[in-house]
């Protein structure tokens, strides 16, 4: 039904200028069924766009916040920007001879999952500055953006910046049409992140929030000044961190905060700690039939204390499987 | 005449809906003399706001960068910042016996210049540390908004966020109408600028890159959590470092940047590194009599370097008493 709903609506956007406002904002929220997430999230909206009553908020102060991994887009069976890294360490490795002897390196290019898994967290770091630092910013972006054109996730076999939650546009969006200024607050890379935020999800490159490395500003031979990927972390923008990273680079507390995982604990308690209204928000990773399913045991986005605050403190949990009717937006037919 | 103008303009808008856009719009830069500066300034707007001709701009590209410092308010005969660590050193004395005997608190409080330069860079880091550390951003943010209500400049006796340059709060409000997204980059602490910058240039927090503390996120024994500002460096915004904060908060290449001194040089040179068209501009101190005049020597503000660039490279350089015609708003009578 809705499926058809919406074929109408695109007819009727092509043959009329605009579609009818009414019409348009009859369901901001397609894909999201009826449930106490959905309305929650109504309601909210509601209350503080309502000028004059209680609650209301002027838009400078609508201020939302959004992890991006598990929350905007899929997290399994690796961060994508960790898939970015082992890939991009395996076109790497003619460069660097010596990576056939040394672990992790030796474990990424034979593919052996094993010995990069025991490599551990260090072993990963290693990765990821190997795929992360030594080249311009500029080089970097170009570096993303070729990866996202031709990389395909193992399951669903679709670009990775594909695999956002169509459910999760549709609220970004609905809350831009209300005022609010909506940013990403990730423990992803800042700048690899906004290689593709934009375009996916409308947000610009000035409201992402992320985890960053050292840049060196220097001026190359002919005269062009360059800023140069070090092998140095600058600032980790995961549990603590994200109200850090919220308070330097937005300088404003949110007033709705999104996540999926523990490392946005922190994020979400100090969203709520201001006053006034708030709304809170987790997605709870419950459909291993069209997406995944996971929280308290995962290695990847474990929801675990969060979920028990959530229910404590009457967060809004999506539960994925019963309030979603579509996880990935439709690929156009014949895309990439 | 301007004056007769202006109180013109002002009694039209008590008396009609909105003051006719013509008329609005027939000089948006009043305070700024008719000259090279002037022109370019206009002739730069008017060629990337042109749709469909060479040189234009979609507006999200249309970010424009300013240093603070000697660019939007005065910083003589100290950095502004830097009176108020002084005055906060001194209030917060008598909490700090120990502070009587040890430089450089000890000439602070006696009011001892000589005992406080003795002291070095060394010494302001300390006056810095111990003014900036220890509260949480909620209480930082009180403390600015109080000392900012009561604290007088030495010369001129206005509160220190009055002033600002009337030339510039143009130039900012300019680009805005004409669809710039404006932004603050100073070596000032962030947490700092972002009490006034809203209201003293219309530039929201989220718009404002600075130099950065590390703050560490607790739980108060209530349950409340807040940010701790630590006494530690996090991030140095100046010189080199603009083009990394930039980069890191900001993500896209300004087209237009606006400096004073040596500490912007690498921000209007990665500016201007840019395809198409660029505006880099420095405000030259050349009035003793109205503001002050300083550059190649001057310990605050030095404009060395960046001022040989500017000649070379053809960037505008404003001459503050010829080209504008005044320099700070005029305080409303009986204000503060």
């Amino acid at each position: 039904m809705r499926f058809t709903r919406r074929l109408v609506l695109a007819a009727l956007s092509v043959t009329l200028p605009a579609v009818p406002a009414a019409l348009a904002q009859s369901d901001p929220l397609p894909s999201w069924n009826d449930g106490s997430a959905r309305r929650a999230i109504l309601d909210f909206v509601a209350r503080v766009t309502r000028d004059g009553q209680t609650g209301y908020l002027p838009p400078a102060e609508r201020i939302a916040v959004f992890d991006n991994d598990g929350t905007l887009w899929a997290e399994q069976p690796v961060y994508f920007q960790v898939a970015f890294a082992l890939d991009r360490v395996k076109a790497l490795a003619p460069r660097h001879p010596a990576w056939r002897e040394t672990q992790p390196f030796k474990g990424v290019i034979e593919g052996d999952r094993e010995a990069v898994s025991a490599a551990g967290e260090k072993g990963m770091v290693q990765i990821v500055a190997a795929a992360h630092s030594g080249m311009t910013t500029a080089e970097f972006n170009g570096i993303v953006a070729d990866w996202l054109k031709t990389a395909r996730h193992p399951r669903f076999d679709r670009p990775y910046d594909s695999l956002v939650y169509q459910p999760m546009l549709e609220l970004l969006g609905y809350l831009r049409t209300n005022g609010f200024k909506t940013f990403i607050v990730s423990g992803g890379g800042v700048e690899f992140l906004r290689v593709f935020a934009e375009r996916a999800y409308g947000i610009p490159p000035e409201q992402v929030v992320g985890s960053s490395g050292v840049t060196r500003f220097e001026t190359r031979p002919d005269g062009t000044p360059v800023l140069v990927k070090e092998d140095k972390v600058e600032f980790i923008d995961d549990g603590a961190g994200k109200p850090s990273g919220i308070n330097r680079f937005i300088g404003r507390r949110p007033v709705l905060a999104f996540g999926n995982s523990d490392g946005e604990r922190q994020m979400l308690e100090w969203t709520a700690a201001g006053d006034g209204p708030r709304f809170l928000g987790l997605v709870h990773h419950t459909d291993a039939e069209r997406e995944y399913a996971y929280d308290r045991h995962s290695h990847v986005g474990r929801l675990d204390k969060a979920l028990d605050e959530a229910d404590r403190r009457g967060w809004a949990v999506v539960d994925m499987r019963r309030d979603w009717n579509a996880i990935f937006p439709r690929l156009p037919s014949g895309e990439r």
